[in-house]
């Protein structure tokens, strides 16, 4: 597993990691980023503001991992425990970083155009340890830091926790960096995405397949609402070579699902969606009540959705769906707002008053409450249609309120998907 | 930091999370179930599906923490890596459960109305090892397990990896055992959420207060979207004693950022406003474009929202605007879209349309692409209003796109939240 590859840990700092306050989002990236050149992540530890637990980790880290990334700990309000404890760790003195300096008055001064609010604090993120390289963090005032300790293997880099920095730092300095520094192993992962069959079935329809792959290459299934992903992971010592050694199996195993497959790229349900709207030419729009616009966030997540996506009308409210999507008022009486009648009807509406080539209808009872015995929360109706024909699905859901959210909006992007393909 | 408390660690298995395929939300909610009841996460550790490394983790976990939760790695395909393990580790045998196995029958039969469809290797999610409690997972066929070894301390719990199965384990199974086998000690959390000033003036106005506060008693700052979260975290034996202490300390930061005040509660814009919105016993909807039904989902995403929110019209393109919100083509043509009379007509329509009595509109450029030198991209306005009145704001975000639209969304939700305050 970890032969052939070259090493890093991630440590995540912060009491709030700990306390489930917030998501670490950061490792992911970091693991991604790292990835795609040839670094394996091989272990990520999350740690609280306290010394002696930092200290801990960065001596148990080195010695599994050339490439040791800290997070957090270095924001104006921190409790001035990481960077001392850097310092100290690494025999180093705090020193005023000029070019440091000047770019958090320039933030200051001329991006947040608030000098007045640059205090002390502020200006005391320009102190350095003098042992270690500055990584320039273009988006914000805690700069990165690079250190190579004379004894010793591995190279340390210390990171603000702030998402968008150090995404930032990472992109434009860490990674031009490391691959300067190292001669990287290569990993190839392919992914294949595959709807309408569980875990253990694809897991058959792979049985013989699997114990053909050589110790290199590796499958794994992800799980993904209620879809499946399967991704292919080669090692080798080189890029290229690697990739054409793993492509027969790829193509094996895309064979072997294709009657379930998706996409053969490692994207979502909307990116594939757009895809095959922008070839076409067509647009699409959504009536959504029980997802709740989430359809319609997803989709408009992706840059350039404009090119496909109109719009849509949330009808959270049965007047919202009467007034605005022209569902009668008999159809809520006698089958009520989830039924097949109403997801339909909603479907006429968004097609006429959104003027699109396409759309999707969603509405159920996401929970926790809001059961009845014969509708009870979990159920959901789905439709998708253009101007000739109008497709449905029933879910029966069993999860808490956000994932029956999630799980109705992958399956209505995936029945849509079907829809246009097969309808044209 | 960590006398006075019972520790845990938690250790993640599973490739997807060191290649940053999936995000772990998992340990979040461990976390905080934990210290609901006054258990502190020191430590979390993620590793690969790596038999070594799983077995270094727990060796090392061992050594600090009382509790060790490892969550992954059991799925019905899994590497077999995980269970046998942990038998290997614990020293005991795999044995079939004859009530997981009926478990597992039941799920196929009964909910999932699929038994042709249970395989060889769902059942053998029956086997366990016996030298462990089977803990039942009522959302799926693979069961937790509790293990106490004899020798040396520690308590070590196995769980699933899928989100869903983990929660109900955590709250049904594992928190009612640890409350029988500890004596906790107190660990009690106030969050103040403000709005309006940054991390660093915030800490200017609290310089005075926080060296005020007892060794056991810490404040955390958390910048979220903007605003900032201020979290005192207090320490003790006794849960009411502990809260009974912490309470003037709360109340003095109230007072000190009353100015800049959200909530006294550790919770989202959403709910607060929905709070506000149900107590005035008003109505809203939103008219979105560049948060593309972001806002809409938020706010739905909150059970009960039914309540008070009517729906949304999420109006990307043009022609949306006009047709279902009225915005004049000579609008959008002299001003453009993305313009403070836009965003003033989207109100008047939203308000009309929907039939609600405050609405809330969004239009901006978030990114990539998109921009001009006139209008670059981060440019937004946000408007809010009622029958009477309309208020509006620009922001000038920097951002990726997704950060884009999450500022303008709790901007925008800020922004109606104060105008309901002030205007009635």
């Amino acid at each position: 597993m970890s032969s052939n590859s070259l090493n890093a840990s991630i440590i995540t700092i912060g009491d709030e990691l700990l306390i489930g306050q917030t998501i670490d989002t950061n490792s992911a990236f970091i693991a991604r980023e790292f990835n795609k050149i040839g670094i394996w992540v091989r272990r990520r530890v999350a740690v609280g503001d306290v010394k002696e637990d930092i200290r801990q980790a960065l001596d148990e880290e080195r010695k599994q991992s050339q490439v040791i990334v800290i997070t957090g700990g270095l924001g104006p309000t921190a409790d001035d425990i990481t960077k001392p404890l850097l310092c100290e760790y690494f025999g180093g003195q705090l020193v005023v970083n000029e070019e440091v300096k000047a770019h958090v008055q320039y933030l200051f001064e001329k991006v947040y155009r608030r000098p007045g609010a640059m205090l002390e604090r502020n200006l005391k993120q320009a102190e350095v340890p003098d042992v270690c390289t500055v990584l320039h963090n273009a988006r914000g005032t805690a700069p990165g830091m690079w250190f190579r300790p004379p004894a010793g293997r591995g190279i340390f880099i210390s990171l603000p926790g702030v998402p968008h920095e150090m995404k930032g730092l990472i992109k434009d300095e860490v990674i031009p960096r490391l691959l300067k520094e190292f001669d990287m192993p290569a990993i190839v992962h392919r992914t294949a995405f595959t709807a309408g069959l569980g875990e253990s079935m694809i897991a058959e329809l792979l049985k013989d397949f699997e114990p053909t792959l050589p110790e290199h290459i590796k499958l794994a299934y992800l799980p993904n609402y209620g879809m499946v992903k399967l991704r292919l992971t080669a090692r080798g010592n080189n890029k290229e070579a690697t990739e054409k050694e793993l492509l027969p199996y790829f193509e094996q195993l895309l064979e072997l699902v294709s009657e379930y497959l998706v996409t053969n790229e490692d994207e979502g349900l909307e990116i594939v969606l757009g895809k095959i709207l922008k070839t076409k030419g067509k647009t699409m729009g959504t009536a959504e009540s029980c997802t709740g616009g989430n359809i319609a966030q997803l989709i408009t997540s992706i840059p350039g959705s404009s090119a496909y996506f109109k719009g849509s009308i949330v009808s959270y409210a049965n007047e919202v769906k009467e007034n605005l999507l022209g569902v009668k008022t008999e159809t809520l009486k006698t089958a009520g707002a989830v039924s097949e009648e109403t997801v339909k009807e909603m479907i006429r509406g968004a097609l006429d008053n959104l003027k699109v080539d396409y759309a999707l209808a969603t509405s159920g009872i996401m929970g926790p409450t809001g059961g009845t015995a014969e509708k009870p929360v979990g159920t959901v109706w789905i439709a998708v249609g253009n101007a000739d024909k109008t497709e449905t699905m029933q879910l029966n859901l069993r999860f808490d309120r956000r994932r029956n959210i999630d799980m109705t909006t992958a399956n209505a992007l995936n029945l849509l998907r079907k829809f246009i393909l097969t309808n044209g």
